[in-house]
């Protein structure tokens, strides 16, 4: 099997930084775990908290804590230093290899998909941000490490793309779309999410914009860990 | 500009745990930092002292702590926490937008290669490993991040592929002829020199062997960061 999990993100329209924050961290015990949060507002407020979280989470998830109890940390963290005024989504998204299971924890309203042979799965349960209270607890599924498995989680960028116009993003469709197709990677669906989000946003996105895609392949080409960063510097240009 | 960053990364032959750790952070006030350690001996103990080293390093640079001294202050702990008995490599890579400039800080004695235009750089000058003693200094090399330029930087296993078969890897040749084609990609890079080294080890790696390259390319498609990571579970087969 090969584990192939892809990134695509952009910030909001005329906005250098963005406030989502996204950051992968080898498991302790095998495996990888992604983290992505949001923070309320955006730009370098937004930024500075969802650093704050995902840094907390990282580092509590690379000591082999668990990613429920590293999400209720990042939760009380915030909620301290904040006094409760501030908050952020968090996803963690994570291939567990001691377990064989993929697991999703999931403070943040926009739900996450998954995808396992023909039935796409939609996890929309209530699920509130944290740092607002002392009791908030992530919603956490689990499903197995198999082959054919799709994740993908997103932040509200996403969700809310189009509503400006009056358009709203049906992601369940279109995902549907690209995994009739023979064998996307995990980055050919992230970019085609996020730019189909991009044009419902008229190309200037109303907020920041991160999609993470987990696919679990069935083939193992050879035992080469790969990553590739790719990260724009200046304006976009075509020369 | 575009700034590539490709890694690929393989395990001694027949061990299930690289000793090498890897891990991407993004830099508060602006870019990306690539944390490389490579702890003594392979397996699950060098695999702790790797994870503990890139862990307090990241960890430092996340907060905007400068990477000569998250370098001192990883080197002093592992000192302190294993009694000067146990070293470890430790290379970290950063693209600072804050500086424009790519800094290099090296506790290895595996050179770094920096090409910049026709001119490939082999930065070789002594340096240490971190953790057998108390005044260990990261050797450190500051070059404007601009486009055309590529660093690679490994670990040892890559320097010694082939050595038991009397053979020896010369990597700044391949890297010269690899760079005379239109404008590769860091990926390709990165496997192309993984791939020679495990062919110099007769495809059984003698070590664990991790190469990083960085690219800066002129041209920006998008204002869309990518990252990819592909992770290998169980044998390889080509099903």
């Amino acid at each position: 099997m090969e584990i192939q999990i892809a990134v695509a993100k952009t910030n909001k329209y005329a906005t250098s930084e963005s406030g989502d924050t996204l950051e992968v961290v080898e498991r302790p015990n095998g495996g990888v775990s992604i983290v992505l949060a949001d923070g309320q507002t955006s730009g370098r407020g937004a930024k500075v908290i969802s650093s704050m979280v995902v840094r907390k989470v990282i580092s509590l998830l690379a000591e082999g804590v668990r990613d429920g109890a590293a999400a209720r940390a990042a939760s009380d963290q915030l909620y301290t230093e904040r006094a409760g005024k501030v908050s952020a989504t968090l996803n963690i998204l994570s291939a567990d290899l001691q377990t064989s299971t993929i697991v999703i924890t999931r403070n943040n309203r926009s739900p996450v998909f998954i995808a396992q042979g023909d039935r796409i799965e939609c996890l929309s349960s209530e699920s509130s941000p944290i740092g607002n209270s002392r009791n908030v607890r992530p919603s956490i599924s689990e499903v197995p490490l198999e082959s054919r498995t799709t994740v993908v989680m997103y932040t509200d960028g996403i969700t809310n793309a189009g509503d400006r116009y009056g358009d709203n993003f049906d992601l369940c469709t279109l995902l549907e779309s690209l995994l009739d197709e023979q064998e996307p990677g995990a980055q050919q669906i992230a970019d085609a999410l996020l730019s189909q989000a991009m044009r419902l946003d008229q190309n200037r996105p109303n907020d920041d914009m991160s999609v993470v895609v987990l696919r679990v392949m069935q083939r193992t080409v050879d035992l080469v860990r790969r990553m590739t960063v790719t990260l724009p510097v200046g304006p976009a240009s075509t020369d």
